[in-house]
Parts: structure tokens; sequence; C-alpha cells
């Protein structure tokens, strides 16, 4: 692995990212919609999603126009996700990354329309008049419909929804976060790779990637509810515990949650391995990424 | 136009719709998150859309498997629609069709979750394995998401949304129902097209047609909403006139709206004659349904 390498192409990536979400949704939309579309998805989040398209996209050396559009399309099933579970009668949020959040700037009715619209504009995206192969398209969207139903995303939440105050097994734990949000980050690396041709091992080893970062992203994500709240004098305790919802860390303890990680992002560089491909350097950062953040 | 062999198809159709959703609509789900599916789209509803989809893939000698899909797929988001609409931070309905609406049966947070979900299924559906050729796949998800979103249905709900208590003039109300239901309803009908072979001066014809039968289902719905309860004795007065909506009626007057109505109808016959079709006779009647309708 490379980091500079990685810095290099990441920030790079980050801004074309950035400029498709800026150019796709739009801003001229009826009723100012909108204008809250583009609240919610500009300007924010680490884009960890379009990041690991992009790197599987490269890995496949596939389609740049095709990996572009399933980058913007996967971060807009991501948004708009976080503006429903923001709304009061999920998880009541008034703050993301600073900024009220949407329900909180324009109300609850346009909050929903928003996230509702974000969803069908991520499939609008994916199909466009041309630039894209057909057959091409539709594997995209398979794997991203797939991934943000019942079976995926919003089957996650829904389990989320009904744990809150009961102890869950680590194995109902896992089933839970490998919908809630693992299913999303594997499509991401899948839609990537669908870019490019790909043989069947590789496929499969790009899919134990994703599952293992998928994984590892919410492990660590319940390990720094609970260690940024403790470093951060004056922050009331975690979210997580506050809403008394099951954790990895209240599962496994802490530092049994902190090998978890560890071991996930070994199993991720492990599955890199399997794969018939002549670079796999960005998917590998990724990995470590996912593991060592601090936020 | 026969009536006796409209109503023969379209009973079996219905029939098959019924079993199409039955079986693509999983009831084995994390979280029952399908049981709120199958509450909220099962056992209910006119089934106009997929009628709509189905006429026309047979007005076109369409592929059948993905005709099938495409009237299960325009349903589903018609029915997501109903949930969110229903919702507090919405319409606030507690009934639909005589039933507890989802939020009341099921709680905010699931119904919400369950309207997420079927819009994800709707593109499900529309993007089997096997069994529709993938370019077909990505035409459905194309015209089904752009009717769908920010430029269909959920920016027709937005300018909705922003109407309360507002005066629109005709223009304008045109154009909010022509997202809100009227994109839906004329995406039925190209879906349905887009199955089969049709040359540009048909497929031109038939999104005129479902365009009138999409603004005509709307100027009806307004009118019954007047008619029907002056009509129903002990029934409060119409919904739309205690939300203070602006209406067709409200905007042209009840016997101005109803000729309007004719002359959709008369529209929607006009285009049907130009197609280079064999037979548009169940188009033909579901047009004059659209507009004779009681309920």
């Amino acid at each position: 692995m490379n980091d500079v390498n990685f810095e290099s192409w990441s920030s790079s990536e980050l801004r074309a990212v950035e400029q498709a979400l800026e150019s796709w949704v739009p801003a001229d939309t009826p009723a100012a919609l909108g204008v809250a579309m583009r609240y919610a998805v500009l300007d924010g989040g680490k884009r960890l999603r379009p990041l690991l398209v992009l790197a599987a996209a490269k890995a496949v050396e596939g389609q740049r126009e095709a990996a572009m559009r399933a980058a913007v399309a996967v971060e807009l099933i991501h948004a708009y996700s976080l503006v429903h579970d923001d709304m009061p009668c999920m998880d009541d949020d008034a703050l993301r990354r600073g900024k009220p959040t949407v329900h909180v700037e324009f109300g609850e009715a346009r909050a929903m329309l928003a996230g509702d619209a974000m969803q069908a504009l991520a499939f609008e995206v994916l199909t466009p008049d041309d630039g894209v192969e057909p057959a091409l398209q539709a594997r995209l969207v398979s794997l991203l419909a797939r991934a943000a139903g019942h079976q995926g995303m919003a089957g996650g939440q829904a389990i989320d929804l009904a744990s809150v105050g009961r102890m869950l097994d680590e194995a109902s734990l896992r089933d839970m976060h490998r919908r809630k949000t693992g299913a999303l980050l594997q499509a991401s690396v899948l839609m990537g790779a669908a870019c490019g041709p790909v043989d069947a091992q590789t496929w499969d080893a790009l899919a134990q990637y994703g599952a293992a970062i998928g994984l590892a992203f919410q492990v660590v994500d319940d390990i720094l509810d609970v260690t940024q709240a403790s470093d951060t004098l004056g922050k009331t305790a975690g979210k997580d515990a506050d809403n008394n919802k099951p954790t990895y860390v209240s599962v496994l303890g802490l530092e049994a949650a902190q090998r978890y990680a560890l071991a996930l992002r070994d199993e991720a560089h492990t599955a890199l391995a399997r794969c018939h491909l002549s670079s796999t350097d960005h998917l590998a950062c990724l990995a470590d990424k996912v593991v060592d953040r601090q936020h």
C-alpha cells in the first residue's frame, strides 16, 4: 500500500464526486424540493461509499461513466436514509454534521418527500439515456435496489427499531448490521466491480471484502460511540447507550470489540489477496481507513 | 369498444396482478417489515395503474413477464406514496379503504420504513436475474424512476404541500396534478408500451393518451370530492375543501370541471386513433372508466 498515492487518488475522486452530485442533484425542481435534497446530500459526509465504488471500479478497470453514476446513486441512497432516520418518528435527531437536520430546516413533510425523491433520483442516475450500456444499468439497479430494500438497509432499520431496549445476541446484532449498514457498503464495492470484467472468484472475494468492511464499519462506530464520549470532556454519554440500543461494545465488551474490528480488517485484506486483479491497493487502504478512523 | 370483452379481460388481469403482488411482496422479512408492506399493497385499490400497463402491453403485443413486473412495480410506487401521504406530517389520514392506515396500524416509524422498502422493491421487481431482457429492464426503471421522482410524483406532492390555503390558477393546478398523479399514470401506459415494439408516432400518441387520462383522473377526483359529499347524507363536506386545497372545482366551477373531464376523455380517444396498433379497445375502455367512475 502506498498512502501518498491513495491520498492523491482519493482527494481527486472526492472532488469528482462532489461535482457529479452538484450537477445531478437538481436545484430547479417544483416547490424547491431540490433545495432540501441538495441540503441533505451536498457538502458533507466522508463519501466512503462513493470511494468504495470508485476504488473497486479502478481495480477492475471499469467504465468511468457507469462507476461515477453508481457512486452518486449509492450516496443518494445513503443520504436519503439519514434524512428519514433523523425524523422525529425515528431517531429524532436535530443536528447532523453540525447543521440542523433536514426536517428541522425544512419541516417534516418536506424532509420525507425529499428523502423519497432522493431514492427515486438514485435510480434515475443509474439509467441515463446513453453513456452506460443498458445491461450494466440493469445490473447496477438490481444491486442497489436489493441493498436498499427490505432484505438490506430498510430491513436492518426495521430490526433496529424492534431491538431498542432489548439485548441481542451477537448473531442477531451481526444480522442487523449486515443489513442496516453492511448491505449498502458491500453493494458499493460490487457496483464498482460490476463496471468492469471480473471472474467469479474475484467477484466472490470482493463480496467478502465488502461484507468484512461493512461489519467493521459498524463495530468501529460502536467503539467510537463509547471512546469518543469518554475522551471528549463535556459531552454527554454515547448516543446508543442513551437510546438503550444494543451495540458491539455492550454485547462483546470494548476490548473484544476492538479485537473484532482488527480481525475484520484482516479478513478484508485476505479477501483482496484472492482477487485476480493487478492492483487492489486503494481498496486495501479503504479497509484500513474504516478501522483506523477516529470519527 | 366491447364492454363484455373488457370486463372479462380486466377481471382475469386483476386476479393475475393480485397473485403477482402476493408472490413478489414478501412476508418473510426482517422484523416483520413485510407484514406492513403487504398490509399496504394487498387486497385493496382499483389497480388502475397495473391495468393501464397491461392494456398498453396488450395493445403492442408486449412481453408478458416484463409487463406483469411493470404492473406490480408501478402499483408498489403508488401504494408507498399513499403510505407516506397518509402520515401525520402529511395529510394525517387515519383510514384508507375502510382500514386503519399503515402508520395507525404499525406506528409511524414502521410506516415510513415500509414505504421506503416498497419503493426499493419496485426497482427490484423490475430487475430480475432473468426473464426480462436487460435493456428493457433499464428502460422500465428509467420510466418509473422519473415518474416517481422530483420532476414527477414527489415534485407534485411538494407543490401540493406548498399550495394549501393558496389559490392556484388553472395552469399551476394542471402542472401540480400532471406531476402528482399524472406522471405515474402516464408512465404506466408507457411502461406497458415499452414491453413491445412501437414506432415513434404510436409512442407519442400513447404518451398523449396517458397525459389526458392522468389529468382526467384528477379532475374527476375533484368532482367526486364535491358531488359525493353532497349526494351522501351524513358525510362531512369534501376533504379537499376542508383542507383548503385548490381543486378543479374550486378553480373552474363544477360544470366547467365536468365539461373538462369529458374533453380529456375525448382527447384520450383521439390520441388512441393515431396509434398504429391493431387494437386499443382496452385502453379506450379504461379512459371511459376513469371519467365515468363514481368513486
